[in-house]
C-alpha cells in the first residue's frame, strides 16, 4: 500500500495527458473517451495516430521544457505509451502534474541491469546476467555464463534492437563493436519452451488485478501472435500472474504493466523466469479489447485516473495477430471473417516492420486456464 | 438487392462525415477510429461530444450551403446521428458525397404518416391511425379509432415530445391546441404488454443482419433500460428480427436501423406491431458495445463504408441503463461494480432529461432467446 492516502478519483471531464502518439496512445485515448475523460496527446510528430482521436494535441519535442510545462498545466494526470521517456522529461512534468506510472517504474524499466537487480531483489527469477562496460567485462562474463549468450545494451532496446547473440567466445569483440561499446549486460541464453506474458494493473489504492496469461510467438523479433489462454501448467499460470502483481507492488506502481516470461522445461516440470517488463499497456494485451469487459487500455486509464480497477475476467478464448507492414492490405479479407475483430491504427505509410493494426479471433467455448 | 453494382469499400484512412455532434456521433467516431477510418463531425454547437474524439470538425448550421459543400467535398461518405436532417441539407450533401442511409429512409422516417403508410404497404402491422390536419379531422378520427388515442405531430417528435394522449372525445380541441394545429396523426392506443426493439443493419451489397431483440422500459418518456434477451415467445423474437430486416430492404437501406415494436397479448398469444423506426444507431442498441464482438456503431460504420457486416451474435445477456441528468453523478459507484461497463458522453452540463451516459451490466451465463 502507498504510504499516503490515495488521491481522489478524477471525475468525468478531466484530462489525461499522454506522452507518445502511436497506436498505444491512440487506444488509450479511445478508452478514456468511453469513460467521459478527455485525452491530450504530446508527441513530436506532425501527425500521429493518437492525436487524430484526442481532444487536444501538443506537437513538441520531449526536451522542450516550455511545451512540457504548458502541457502538464492543462492536464490532470500524465501517463505515457512508451517506457523510454527521458528522465528529465518525467522530472519536469512531475513538478506540474502527477506522472503515473511513477519515476521508479520508468527508471527501473529503462535499464536492463537495474531491472534485473530489482527483480532478483524481489526473489523473482531472471536469466543469469553480468554487467558489461568493457570488452574485458564481456570476456569475463562469457567465461562465467558460457555460450550461447546474448549481449544487450542496458538502455533503449526494443523489438530485438540493441541485441547481439554470441555463439562462440571468439565472437566477443565483434559483438561489442556491434553495440558500439554501449553500457550493456550479457545474459545467459535461456533455452525456453515458450514465451508468455501477463498484463497486470495496480490502482492508486494498492489493489491489483491480472489478466489471464497469453502465449506469445515472435517473428523477426516482433510479436506475431498472442494466444489466450497460454498452454501451460495451471500452477505456472497462477504463479505468472502473482509475479506480475508482485512486480507492480514492488514498484509502487499505478497503471497497467506488461510482464514477459520465459517458460523453461527441464523435461519434468515447467518453471518461469522474467524476461522483462514494460511500464505501459502492451502489445501482448491487445486481446483484452475484445475478450474482456474491461480492456487493458480502459484498465490503465482507470488506474491513472484513480478509479477502481475493472474486472479482468475474459469471456472467451482469443488469438491476437499483429498486422505488420503491408499485411494490413488484407483488411478487406479480415472484415469478412466472423468473430474476427479488426483494429487499424490510422497509419498512412505501411513501412516494413511497422505495426499497422491487429486482428483478434474470438473463440467461443471458453477454455479455463486455471 | 440494389440495382447498381455495389461501390467499392472505403479503405482505411478514408473519412466518414457525420452530421450531428451528440453521443451517437461520438460513439460512431470512436468505432470508425478502431477500423482505421477518420471521422469528420458537422454540428452547429461550439463544442460537441463527438467533435472531441473526431479527426476533424466543422461548426456550422445545417442550412449553411457553403459549409455543407466544403464538408461533403472532404469526406468519402456522409452519415448522420439523427433522423431529422432537413431534406434540403441531405439534397445538397448528396450532390457532393454519397449520403447513407439514403433519402428514402430519411424522408419516410421523418413523417409519421409516411412511415405508417410505408410499413402497411409492406404488410407490416402498425397501430391503427388516421391523418389529422384539422380539428374536424381529429373529431372524425376519434369516432373511428375511439379513446384512449394518441395525437402525434407528423414531424419532429422524439422522447415523448409532440404527443398528447386523448382519454375522452371532448378533449379533442385542447389536444389539437397543444400541438398548435401542426399536421398530425391520431393513433389508436395500443394496450401493449411490453415494448421491444431490434437493431438491424443492411450492407451495400444487400445483405442484412439483426441483433437479438431487446426489451425496453421507459421512464418519463425516455428510454430507461434495455434488457437482452427480451422475454417474449421465441417465434415472436424471430419475427421481430425478420420484420426489421424487411424494413431495411424496403428502404433500400445502408446502415443500422432501430425498429421499435409493441408486443400485444390477447391472453392467448403475443403479436407484434411496429411503433416506429429510426434510420440510425439507436439508444436501445447500446448494449451491443459490450455484449457483441461488433457493436451497432461499428456495424453502421462498416455498412456506410461499404464493408461487409459483422456478426451480430452476442456473447452474454445484458441490461443497459441510461444515466439521465444528475444520475451520472453516481459514476464512481458504478465503477466499483464488476461486469458493469461504463460509457460517459463527455457532456458538461447535466441538465434534467439529458442523456449523460449509460451503463451495461453483463450477465454471463447466456440465455438463448430463440
Amino acid at each position: 500500500m502507498p504510504d499516503q492516502s490515495p488521491p481522489p478519483s478524477l471525475p468525468p471531464g478531466s484530462t489525461i495527458g499522454i506522452l507518445g502518439g502511436g497506436q498505444l496512445g491512440r487506444m488509450l485515448a479511445l478508452a478514456a473517451a468511453e469513460l467521459g475523460l478527455r485525452a491530450h496527446i504530446y508527441a513530436p510528430e506532425e501527425t500521429s495516430p493518437a492525436a487524430e482521436v484526442a481532444s487536444a494535441a501538443t506537437r513538441a519535442a520531449y526536451d522542450d521544457e516550455a511545451a512540457l510545462i504548458a502541457f502538464a498545466d492543462t492536464v490532470d494526470v500524465v501517463t505515457y505509451e512508451f517506457e523510454n521517456v527521458p528522465g528529465e522529461t518525467a522530472r519536469i512534468l512531475s513538478e506540474h502534474a502527477p506522472v503515473r506510472p511513477g519515476a521508479k517504474a520508468l527508471m527501473t524499466s529503462q535499464d536492463r541491469l537495474d531491472e534485473k537487480n530489482f527483480l532478483n531483489a524481489l526473489g523473482i527469477a531472471t536469466a543469469p546476467f553480468a554487467a558489461v562496460d568493457t570488452l574485458d567485462d564481456l570476456k569475463t562474463a562469457l567465461e562465467k555464463l558460457g555460450t550461447p549468450a546474448v549481449l544487450k545494451t542496458r538502455r533503449l532496446g526494443y523489438d530485438g534492437k540493441g541485441q547481439v547473440k554470441i555463439d562462440q567466445p571468439d565472437a566477443a569483440a565483434a559483438a561489442f563493436d556491434a553495440i558500439a561499446g554501449a553500457p550493456a549486460i550479457l545474459e545467459g541464453f535461456m533455452p525456453f519452451e515458450k514465451e508468455v506474458s501477463v498484463i497486470a494493473a495496480r490502482a492508486q489504492d494498492g489493489t491489483s488485478a491480472a489478466y489471464d496469461v497469453g502465449e506469445n510467438v515472435h517473428r523477426d523479433h516482433i510479436l506475431h501472435t498472442t494466444t489466450v489462454p497460454a498452454v501451460i501448467d495451471p500452477a505456472i499460470a497462477d504463479n505468472a500472474r502473482a509475479i506480475a502483481e508482485r512486480i507492480a507492488h514492488g514498484l509502487d506502481y499505478v497503471g497497467v504493466i506488461g510482464v514477459e516470461f520465459f517458460v523453461l522445461n527441464d523435461g519434468k516440470q515447467q518453471t518461469l523466469c522474467v524476461n522483462e517488463f514494460a511500464p505501459r499497456v502492451h502489445n501482448s494485451g491487445h486481446w483484452t479489447s475484445d475478450a474482456c469487459s474491461v480492456s487493458q487500455f480502459e484498465q490503465h486509464i482507470r488506474a491513472v485516473a484513480g478509479w477502481p480497477l475493472g474486472d479482468p475476467t475474459r469471456h472467451c478464448d482469443a488469438v491476437m495477430t499483429n498486422l505488420i507492414g503491408t499485411e494490413v492490405d488484407d483488411w478487406q479479407a479480415h472484415a469478412h471473417v466472423s468473430d474476427r475483430a479488426i483494429h487499424l491504427y490510422g497509419k498512412h505509410d505501411a513501412r516494413p516492420g511497422r505495426k499497422m493494426g491487429h486482428i483478434t479471433d474470438l473463440i467461443h467455448g471458453f477454455t479455463k486456464s486455471e
